[in-house]
């Protein structure tokens, strides 16, 4: 099976991105984790990119605040898929980093999901793994099923609470 | 290979679209094109989702504007890697297509693109696609190359007019 | 008398939307409370939407965070009235739910209230079904006349405060 | 059948306006059209308001630009649903009129639209009036009906262009 | 010596709107404090508005929140000059109330100072006072001087600790 | 009567100042126009500010766009009520001039009119000359009431056009 | 003399950027333009910054817009200083370019300029270069004098104009 | 060695200046730090600006919040590079300050650091001091060597944790 890069700009913003891991884990996806630094370890960050395809890897994940250049850098490098995790730090409510790395010009894209949303961004990369997977594919399903069941017992909860 | 589906809220995204449609076309992926609202004809949407994966498609595009649901409401029906292309309308420059489509919840994933960055969207679902397919992956990288080269010619042509 | 639905997108909404209950409760307006999702429980969305005329509901509350379809998703699904409420999440100050929900393509339309705003969600329930309802209309006026005395009585406090 | 009054704050407000006014004449809804100013006739807004539902209204529309406060005065003076279109002018894209019309404090409900949503606050006016009148109501249906069968026959268009 | 009126939307706003009591009163500026609002007590609001002129006040401040009517709301019925202050509330870091405060039509000036501006809202109605009154132009200047001998001190404070 | 000043950091700001200035004349206050730049003439403008209420000046408005410094470096050098105008350039819609101009720091305040308000900061000057004034405010009164029979022409118009 | 580099992420960027060429040249600074993106062209831009320094340049200007790493990536491969100009594009009237430029992690300073700011960009570079460099410094202040002069002029056909 | 100046509007933004004043001082950059007021002690703020360059300052670094005037109004007596740090104030999440220093007019222009960059703005004064000074500019490659090999341990401790 493909792996799944997670990359973070810097290790604080690891408490986000543990999410992301804790995915990957939870589906049985290999991945590999790493602090790149789109500015102060930009070569680190450009080698790994451009070898992660030989080195089977099926998406990358960067996650990156403020002006969040580092998915798009990654993106640069690689013709895999990049995903990108806006981080919100301590000004403009995650809008900074969101802008920066959703705005891609055309040619680079970048897969951006929501602030923080790095359960999301796991979630992306199984997906895309997942194409032709039928295996990986059907856990997807079967996890979405007990979302759906988890939203129906709450529902019954709240109904049971203050509809009678 | 897998197909792409390019699904556009209303007709009128149409000349947004096209760029999606043409890069498609130019790299050889097979697609289908689509008019589906999410908001008109949802059951057709829904319909078009959750078969998708059995009908051969490996990412799906979803272009809407204003409070663009469409890529979210698709992402609902499908495992498969939804991309969202927030359409530009007549007011906010965006922004309001742009939040509606990036900041879904956690379980549904959208790979968002730019505003209007329809391009985008292509390339990342062929890039989806050539997870595994070294020749795809070669198109890729060649169209990077060429457009690497066409910029090293813009720069040459800049140096020899303001630089001498 | 018509009745009122309150759904939520998640539990976690409650909250907020608690306020939207008591202020049915207190105007003896009939209610049902659900949690479903736009996303997680399509589904279950759209058949209580498509039911909930002949179910005997004058209006919708809905309330959702972050790329907020819910309302969206359950008017696509109704020509009752349907209230939106956006719900403030960890990022963008409630701007995205805001944006999410009240801008609507033609022909769907979401009656949108500000943010967090489920008391005025339920007044506008309320309202609705007021209308040609001469006692619950005066149930109305009765509350807002009380709201009058009210803000007199603070004013008097306030100006016994502080002019003399 | 109730009426629908259509408040407007400045009659260089009517091109956007006037989809609203279109839309309830197709319904057979009667309607008023006024121009009243929450700042230049506010007793001229007042009177009206407080004596629109004795006056056989069931509804109201209120649009406005800029610091838009025209619904909220409307609503401040009626226990009629109030609903506000947010008009955007020469400056910041109508984010200024949707704030001013829908952050309401708690009390005073307006169902704000969105931007230059004219068409929509009729639908949702209609919608109201149509609580209980199932002829309205099915109207509303055959035109949701309606706007299904064209988007699927721009779906149509659109595959006979791009797919076969 | 011209009064100076101080309206709050709601006595919540009292925390803010003491720096402007305080700072009327540290000027000896005669004042009066209201808690009046735009949309619960709007009849109150007017007829202190409409009288306030022969009732010997020179400038009005008007304090509120969210969609902030209030300022507008006076205005409409006085032709002193009307202060506006906008009040941060719990989304939209004050945003809302900032727009629905300044972006006035043409004709109905409000002057608007800074988010939770309360004491800039009371400086300028005693500047506006202090216009041909030589002793309370006085004041305003010796209070001038004051801050801007406390400014020297902090410089000095700062230049003792870091330069040496 | 006291003179108001029309300052601009401009000459491009003209088309949106002269509001201003027929404004003044039509009301036959006396007022002396200027060019005056917080940062290519700051001297010039701190001169004139200095020295305006000697000059016999009630008010100063200043017109500036971008990061709009003019009516604060204005309001530094005065205790006359400044009134700020924030033109809007060619990006971001005057949301740079607006927060320029009226999140001004404690001590030194600006009234601050809407994006290209230059009507309303004219009026407001002149409410603020009118303070004990009373042909002036009588003045103001009466174009008040000429503003509200226009709009109740206008609502003649629309009556009679879309209502029978 | 050290000689100032701009660097353009696309030559679309062109007329925006030439404000800065031409500023350049009319102060005779010797500059060098190119186009290099951070995102097709990488390498290039990350040697032509490596060797910036020893190649004879005292700074650089980077204009990018969108997502705009252009200056940022410059930034990370270099310490001479770095001037970051923000292009407008097609949607979010610049914002985007300004935060994703602005926005630099500590570490890696970029100094940015406002929105289009080309001129500014060209001047920001001319002071660094002239610390120290009194002739240059002084074709600064001559700039800045004239620049005055300028000011004053408009100011005097203002002031013969609209005063009498 | 050319001197740095520490400019703040307020003591109360030594909290966030501090970073800057430490980073200097680790470099062996002379600096000079002043708490100088755009608003309330102009005329200093002025004085040090126009002495600056003779006093043997190299660069200055101006920190304010709000309408933050202070760089500009540094820079507009000043040919010397400014550098604007915007400070993050109780509303608006920085933004306000942001834009007041970036947006600058033709003619003046203020390098902006992110908002609360304190560090960032004393790396780019050391960089401008260090154009042509080898020795401190390898001091600046150094520092950044050590942050890239801090960026390479933390990468390790991660590739520790999670990879094996």
């Amino acid at each position: 099976m493909k792996k799944v890069a997670v990359i973070m700009g810097s290790d604080s913003d690891l408490p986000v991105v543990e999410k992301a891991i804790d995915t990957l884990k939870s589906y049985g996806v290999p991945y590999e984790v790493h602090v790149y630094s789109a500015h102060r370890t930009p070569e680190e960050a450009k080698s790994f990119s451009q070898c992660a395809e030989e080195n089977g890897f099926g998406a990358i994940i960067a996650a990156a605040g403020m002006a969040a250049h580092l998915a798009g850098a990654i993106a640069a490098n690689t013709t895999l898929p990049v995903i990108g995790i806006p981080i919100k730090s301590s000004a403009l409510e995650g809008m900074d980093a969101l802008l920066s790395t959703v705005q891609m010009p055309p040619g680079i894209p970048v897969a951006t999901v929501g602030i923080n949303g790095a359960k999301n961004a796991a979630l992306l990369a199984i997906e895309i793994i997942a194409v032709g997977d039928s295996i990986l594919s059907q856990k997807l399903k079967d996890e979405r099923h007990k979302n759906y069941e988890k939203v129906l017992e709450k529902d019954k909860a709240i109904v049971d609470k203050y509809n009678n």
